[in-house]
């Protein structure tokens, strides 16, 4: 085998880094030659995730302090699973020792510091950088994610949200005021955080709205939205919580453009979409159309890098209904952010994810 | 204790008829007096259905073949937990014998035998009853449900859509073309059928629309809805199923009426709808309009008869968004069946509900 | 309606305060008068507690802070659901008031306070209230309870393994030193706390063995085991935890007296193990000893009062086998404390539980 | 890449045999050749079982007819992942054409055809097949393995006991009469049948025993607990259902052998215990003895090979308590059904396999 390539992964004890580890430890191409942890310094991979005893390494590396001298002597590609403003102040140094960064926050989704401001509620700790981050959506941004030398991956539920939409947009389908999205997210999306709402006796036998109506993923998906559809877009977006693991299941109430207004133009606006999203998708080897009766589950894609997506016209509201399904923790993070990873290496795109 | 009314369930063996057997054993003011069953007659209440086994009437009331004669005899209020189409030919030699009927199946709640055809895929069994059958939404036609013969209880989706929604239409508040209606709903909605779509395996770990575009609730909701608005509506209707044993979520994307469109009127719509659902349901004992910060969840209504309503108005996009939360087989089904109970017996209206 | 008496509840906002509120709301004899909770003072019940938001009394009764002198002059019977320690300070001035003590903690479950520092590692706070209590397990106890001031309610383990074995070990029917008891408890068992371990994504798809060899609960068991048998009795138990809300699942394995040592002996065991439990519970309400090929599982008991037993003998092994289920909240706390306090005060055993 | 060996699947579609094609699609020396279902003849992979829809080859391949000659021709090694009794009538040809099978039924896991009848209730159908079958356990008998032509892949049950217990035996260390086995497993161990007690409304929020006191999987581990004794064994075992997908948690009661008698001898037994697993398992790649406060959890092991083993000495009692955890559809069935294939086909014996 050839040798492989160093990578390292900063902050690695949520259930995202746990995920990004598994993915690293199984991947043919890179060797995982530190993570680190302020909490669990000194103990090895096996011991803080348990899950992961079985990969050999994962019984010998140990976790270091979160230095971002050390890591860059380490690894040549560094993965940040770190909370947003946190993330900036390791992305930073590393970017100057001439690391590539993929950041897993949110700190270099957004190309304006003032929209993050809006959202985060704090300034941008480095705004000389938006300039330069990449998206790192590679059905969106392959080619920018190439050469990029820090990408920031997208948030759970855009990716549920952009990849069904954004080629709707960019073909002119559907009409950018009408868009609506409808979510249903697995717990470990909140985190592993010791909060009395997420206690599974408050979870399980439960579903809610929460953090209506203006969620922070929102100011990455209008950017990608307005991106594509060259004009400002705003949705509307309601996240809800339901009792299971993980998945993000999405439903999208969107309306055909205008010029789709006559019944017979109606008619095959379906088959349009699926034009659409084949041009878009069809050799994408992570998003799925769904054909025949097939409908998006949450328990198709777990443990997966892969998004299912089906759409259906109404023929009594003349709405189109566009449901994508997607793991929170690998296609929504861990795993979208390897695929890039995997861009920025020169690897095959689906080394190390199925 | 004064003499209680006797009742009959006719087809107790499914999830709504438990509870509904469940809610009758627990009654202060009525005996369940018959409960029938092909499949179980001869077994004990307690033998076929465990949880109530703690009730001293289910330990000695044993389940009666289903025979309209022997019920007519027994009982005077007589519910029906049968499948659509079959609850007909019960119902017309019940009523014809004097009892009072409350079906829980859709056979009753269209007042059009054609949209009956149309959703339901068979000719109306009994068409002549539609005229005088009332639909059981006591919080809508309290006083019609009074006098009633029979009534045809809700739907548990169109219970959870049309509660909310009613109000907001009868006021003009709302545009009546707007409403989308995305709704959740546990396992137990699917009935005690054993297909392998509804297996804890196939269910657990998932999240998944179903039955797009044309659900057969569609029919009541926009019948319904139609009446508040006093025009045709048709709306938007996705339902999905989670893991969860019981309950409904539903949100509701509504856009306020065209005369709210300057910024200055669409600044006090909250409060707006807020007052409409006060002068509705202040007085209701199972309507929960949430205040402060506060937004539904199944958890708190399932084992209960209420139903949580909260709203906001979203700025970005001045849309309304309504969430409601029920238990689909109490408030959606044979709690709001007890509501007319009371209601036809002159009972309490909360008698044997919380 | 005659005159409810006045029964307060101090420390009512964690999973078994709540459960025995729901079942004081619900009592036709007792009027809920004053709830207390350091955190929530000044909030309603319906504020802090939304699942029971529908009785009447939840909207209007508010916490008032844990005062044990404003307690005593509100209320006649007073629960406690605290954690142990705590507990105690508060019995001691209540019951100086004159107020009659239901205990839901550790506090006076045990005789001898020595035993009380093994397992808690404390002092017992007060022990000379030890002599006076009374273990609150109406089926075992209903004598002492009826004038009993201090009562201690059982813990939920407990129940779910006394009532299945005492009755053994007075008939002489079980060898004292082969008691097992394997236990299995949902997530509601470790309270309300926000502790990483308890998080909804660490339970789901989760089950674990936890706190062997030496769990809290061996004390109060080996007592009470002891008294039964007329001699010391230790045990062996494990706990494990299990992805639902609530229910103790106990498989009990148990060696039958020597005297049952030949194979015509041990012929007709399981119907003397049978004709024990009918001597002792047959008349139960709470008791149900099931027959045929049932088994018990926790859905049939979630919500009620009740404890299912079933038993074999393994003929293969000469073992006997018995099976207990209860919900951890109910039986196995708040619905057995209600059960005591209706001892206590002269209603009906069964007044406000099913 | 070298030449990779043709594998096939008869009867691919439960939940065994998608996780066992999950686990050829990803190996890195075999072909995925056939799979076969009568069911789903002539539909792919990715349409019968979408959550592998991500393997290029499961777009492809098609499940042929359950045809031996014609699996013979396609495939060297074939896996049966059918009904005890229907696996015989593939293995007697299969073998007879050359290939190795490896059957994942209860068919001829048991060496005594006497005892096939008296648990699976019909005469063996191939009891000439019995002498040559190799019980397929890696860890117990990699040797026989090796040159094996049939493979009687051990049951998931079976796994979870023996590996345990099986080393204690050898040395000594327990006694062999006292063996009691409590065991906890996930829905998915019902296999995906359309049953009513495995709907999710009947499993969810549910603990129960079943097929107590003789499980047909007492037949294997006795057997196999015999050799390892070296004289008859008969164990104690109960199974319950819990609201899991996967996994199973067993906990095991053991006696230490009358020579630990002495107070100072059962001092150091732990250490003992610790030493024998050490002895027999410090090499293995998918057995895990857990260090420290460490305790099995089967969620650290869902989706992997691996067995979590922890034990403890209670010093009250004098028993050994031993916990164990796996994967019920890996390591307790298609994953050390993979693990036997790696050793005979030559390969890594972790290859494709976590």
């Amino acid at each position: 085998m050839n040798e492989r390539i160093k990578v390292g992964v900063i902050g690695a004890s949520g259930y995202s880094g746990e995920e990004l580890v598994r993915l690293l430890l199984g991947h043919p191409n890179v060797e995982l030659s530190i993570v680190t942890s302020r909490q669990y310094a000194g103990k090895t991979i096996a011991q803080v995730l348990p899950k992961l005893a079985n990969y050999p390494e994962a019984r010998t590396l140990r976790f270091s302090d979160s230095d971002a001298t050390l890591v860059a002597q380490r690894a040549s590609i560094v993965f940040l699973t770190l909370p947003h403003g946190v993330a900036s102040e390791f992305a930073v140094p590393l970017l100057e020792a001439g690391c590539k960064v993929i950041d897993l926050s949110a700190d270099f989704r957004l190309r304006d510091a003032a929209v993050y401001k809006e959202f985060y509620t704090h300034d941008h700790p480095a705004p000389h950088l938006l300039k330069t981050a990449v998206y790192g959506m590679p059905e969106i941004y392959r080619n920018k994610i190439k050469g990029a030398a820090l990408i920031a991956s997208p948030g759970c539920y855009p990716t549920s949200i952009l990849l069904p939409t954004i080629q709707l947009l960019r073909e002119g389908l559907i009409h950018g005021e009408s868009i609506i999205a409808d979510s249903m997210s697995g717990v470990s999306g909140a985190g592993r955080k010791a909060e009395l709402d997420y206690l599974f006796a408050e979870c399980n036998e439960s579903v809610r709205p929460y953090g209506i109506p203006k969620h922070r993923h929102l100011s990455e998906i209008e950017q990608e939205l307005g991106i594509a559809a060259k004009k400002a877009i705003r949705i509307q977006f309601t996240p809800h919580l339901i009792p299971v693991n993980r998945g993000i299941l999405t439903t999208l109430y969107l309306a055909p453009s205008p010029h789709f207004s006559t019944e017979s133009e109606l008619s095959n606006f379906h088959e349009r979409v699926g034009a659409a999203y084949q041009k878009a998708y069809a050799n994408e080897p992570f998003v799925r159309l769904l054909e025949g009766a097939a409908l998006p589950d949450t328990k198709n894609v777990v443990g997966t890098n892969a998004i299912e997506i089906a759409w259906r016209v109404d023929p009594r509201t003349g709405r189109l209904i566009v449901m994508s399904a997607i793991d929170n923790l690998v296609k929504g993070a861990s795993g979208q952010a390897v695929q890039s990873m995997n861009i920025v290496g020169g690897f095959a795109e689906t080394a190390g994810l199925v």
